[in-house]
């Protein structure tokens, strides 16, 4: 399959270019390298260092003999460049993770919210009109966010909910609690998709991912020349993430507030494996689908006890601390997704099981000393 | 009140400044006057030439002696003019029309679908933005549309909607089906307000508004100089005014499709009134207070019957064509939206009356030397 994956330079685009060109797909990826520009202007820097794309699609080569295609592209700005690319390509589908991913980022200030939505629908929008332009026929897999949701009093449906409201049905686009200007970005994108797929016929699979976490596949394995980037920093790192740098640092364990947020959480093999499986089975034309592409949920009480106890028994001396939460978000709530419809397609989970936390805790030792401790605090409030 | 008025040269903004300055409110009005060069661009004229913003404020001063203040900004661009506009007048309320309002302009290109959303979404952001800086507590009246909820199957509430589910309970934000790329940037406008709300305790009411007709208010009479637009045209018409104008050209009235599209219509003179409403009576603190600001609703069949009958009455020989609809939408279809906590505030309707027909067709026939027939058949289709 022709498979042209935007944002192919990110923490789960250069995987999935990899894990698609294992299999055998013909992969275009585009990356305008923004994102990098923005982990300079926030002194965010991964873990370990990541190689240049260029690098990395060369040593794959050298690795795989398979070839990845690349372009920069920004497709937020230059639409004409990213029409061209398609036009010359013509994928079959298109992998969309080229969006500005930070929570933290865009509640900055103004700046950053308007720079956010303005990245993420913007290019979307572009996007949408690019494939109605060139390849109408290709399915469009976008990677939303289970934190477009929120956390509603009701069961979370995979984007559609059936409406019983005064003796009249209707099945309507789920109802959305985004909680934070990047969540809201996607929250628009999945409204003006699935306006495409009702005018014009688009094909459009929404992943609303849950938190990512492991540091590779196996396609990557740990060779420094392949490796995709694991933030652990307060803008573009997650609350696994810093946990495993806060043992391997020997520094508390920063739970925000009272620890009971829930969400759902994936490992970064399953991503690979749902993209997979949504290209294999694409949207019908004119299908808005969406899929809750998540495996298991946590507390980040229960998140930190679970890092804690594995660092542990490596040996270290994890404990946890509570500080004032930065966001504006309910610390107990009800939570309950639905995420079926993935599994009824194939997908097998990897839990988080310790042996996982335990290779992640291994990978923040081997880069230990470049562990910014200063980095991992919250800097930037909702209120 | 010290109210602002963004939006203050357009065919709605421009007689609520009048309207609230008549009332003893002071009045600021921001206009970047983008909206003459979208009109420019498509080539639409309104029926009657509408005088600079100036020359009105002029007038109007002459007339009653009342001061309109006025400064020329661009909300989408120049958000450091906009907080200081705000810094300095220190608004206890804003109404904001300053939003590409035309669904067929936002569908006619990407460039088009691009720039609407840009400019009302980064527009309406930076505005959130200025208030929570410079007048955290001024309430923010924001015209939205009831085009946003789109013809769901079941009925329309205010904004809100109580959702049983699995035997749970939630109030969640009524789910939209917008159709075209305008009314999608409102709805992305909504989420992110309901947000601010919910973050920082901004206060907002949201007026969905149903289309409005009427070529004048009580205050601006038939002056020359003091009067507001009135578009017929395919980009920036109603169909009310569209058939206005038809009867008087001597034209058949243009029914899209099968005509059975019912939407929600309100008098300019009602639109004035819901707007003080809305001021005298603030959201509160928090608060995101959406209402449906509609006093009937109408098929177009049924409309189009009306103007031609009003007209026939007048010697006109008003005759109906059906012409291929250009737009995707339902033809047929249940509509029963709520409106009734306006009614409840004590809006006392003003509806679509032979009368009020009449006036329309005398404005039209003062200016018919000025109708471009031309300019009234579609040539932007959605699909």
């Amino acid at each position: 399959m022709r498979v042209c994956v935007l944002g192919g330079d990110g923490y789960l685009g250069w995987p999935c270019s990899v894990y698609l060109s294992a299999r055998g797909h013909q992969v275009l990826t585009l990356d305008s390298f923004i994102k990098r520009e923005w982990e300079k202007k926030v002194g965010s820097e991964p873990l370990a260092v990541v190689k240049s794309l260029e690098h990395r699609i060369e040593a794959w080569r050298t690795l795989s003999g398979h070839d990845i295609a690349f372009r920069v592209v920004d497709i937020a700005n230059e639409p004409e460049a990213l029409c061209d690319a398609l036009a010359t390509f013509q994928p079959e589908a298109i992998v969309h993770f080229a969006e500005q991913c930070s929570a933290p980022y865009s509640m900055a200030s103004r700046v950053h919210a308007v720079e956010t939505q303005r990245n993420n629908v913007m290019g979307t929008l572009n996007l949408m009109f690019a494939v109605r332009e060139t390849c109408p026929e290709a399915h469009l897999v976008k990677l939303g966010t289970m934190g477009e949701y929120g956390t509603p009093n009701i069961d979370i449906e995979e984007g559609w909910l059936e409406v019983d409201h005064k003796g009249r049905r209707d099945r309507v686009l789920y109802p959305k609690r985004p909680g934070s200007f990047y969540h809201l970005s996607k929250v628009h994108d999945s409204a003006n998709l699935e306006f495409g797929c009702r005018i014009w016929g688009q094909r459009v699979t929404d992943l609303n991912q849950g938190v990512v976490y492991g540091h590779t596949i196996e396609e990557l394995g740990d060779a420094p020349d392949l490796g995709t980037s694991f933030h652990y920093d307060a803008t573009f790192g997650t609350a696994i993430n810093r946990f495993v740098v806060q043992v391997v640092a020997d520094v508390p364990l920063t739970v925000y507030g009272r620890g009971g947020q829930t969400r759902g959480y994936l490992n970064i093999r399953d991503t690979m494996r749902c993209i997979e499986l949504a290209l294999l089975f694409p949207a019908k034309r004119g299908e808005f689908r969406v899929f809750n592409q998540i495996t298991e949920n946590f507390s980040v009480n229960a998140l930190a006890a679970k890092v804690a106890r594995v660092g542990n028994a490596m040996g270290f001396r994890a404990r946890i601390d509570h500080i004032p939460n930065p966001r504006v978000e309910l610390e107990e709530h009800y939570y309950n997704p639905t995420y079926t419809a993935l599994r009824d397609l194939g997908l097998e989970p990897h839990l988080l099981t310790d042996r996982a936390i335990e290779g992640m805790i291994l990978h923040a030792v081997r880069h230990r000393h470049r562990i910014n401790v200063d980095s991992i605090l919250p800097k930037i409030g909702w209120a």
